[in-house]
């Protein structure tokens, strides 16, 4: 039996959904909201060096995904809170499983980087 | 203890890492090449939609990063194989977790997007 989506077929809509997983700030925002609901200026300062504009379009594209959620709380002043739905807190897994992959293989990333500039490539 | 590497610190050479996996096509080239070694023209076939200049430019960046071996192989005529290195093969696992979620997911993250364009969102 054949798979219902498969992301190596051109048309297949996983392709979309990996397109949106694989967004430059996607796995910054959901590492960030693990660990609970944020409000914008607190997720602006956990994720190092993201501009206000680019984390307002990451939320948002990731709110019309149904991996977010934004909550405006009726507080005096009126405050916005955002969280990971059941989907999104699904998706941290992978992605912390690639984020570790990522701060432990710095060392040999940087090396072989050296090694094809010395060789010209 | 902190860590050596941390990819929310915005000069963390993880993050230049983190960006070359999330690359649009690096999925797709070491998904393809996790069987064994290919030839250009196999890759381009496996991996649907691609285009060379683009599949190039993929290989050329895995090359440089050590993911990736080409092998200039003696043949008439010669030819040429890429190959997944053993850093190549350990991002594997990880990559193989993101694409089953993309392609397990679809069906939930296409509801949501039809949802949020009724709400106007």
């Amino acid at each position: 039996m054949g798979k219902a989506y498969d992301v190596m077929a051109a048309t297949c809509p996983s392709r979309t959904v990996l397109h949106r997983i694989g967004a430059r700030w996607t796995i910054f925002v959901v590492t960030a909201l693990a660990d609970g609901p944020l409000r914008f200026t607190q997720l602006k300062a956990r994720i190092q060096g993201i501009t206000p504009k680019v984390l307002a379009e990451t939320l948002r594209a990731l709110e019309t995904d149904g991996l977010v959620t934004r909550t405006q709380w009726p507080a005096n002043p009126p405050h916005v809170e955002y969280a990971l739905t059941s989907l999104g807190c699904s998706l941290w897994e992978p992605l912390q499983a690639v984020r570790e992959w990522a701060e432990t293989h710095v060392p040999e990333i940087l090396d072989a980087q050296r090694r094809a500039a010395d060789a010209g490539l």
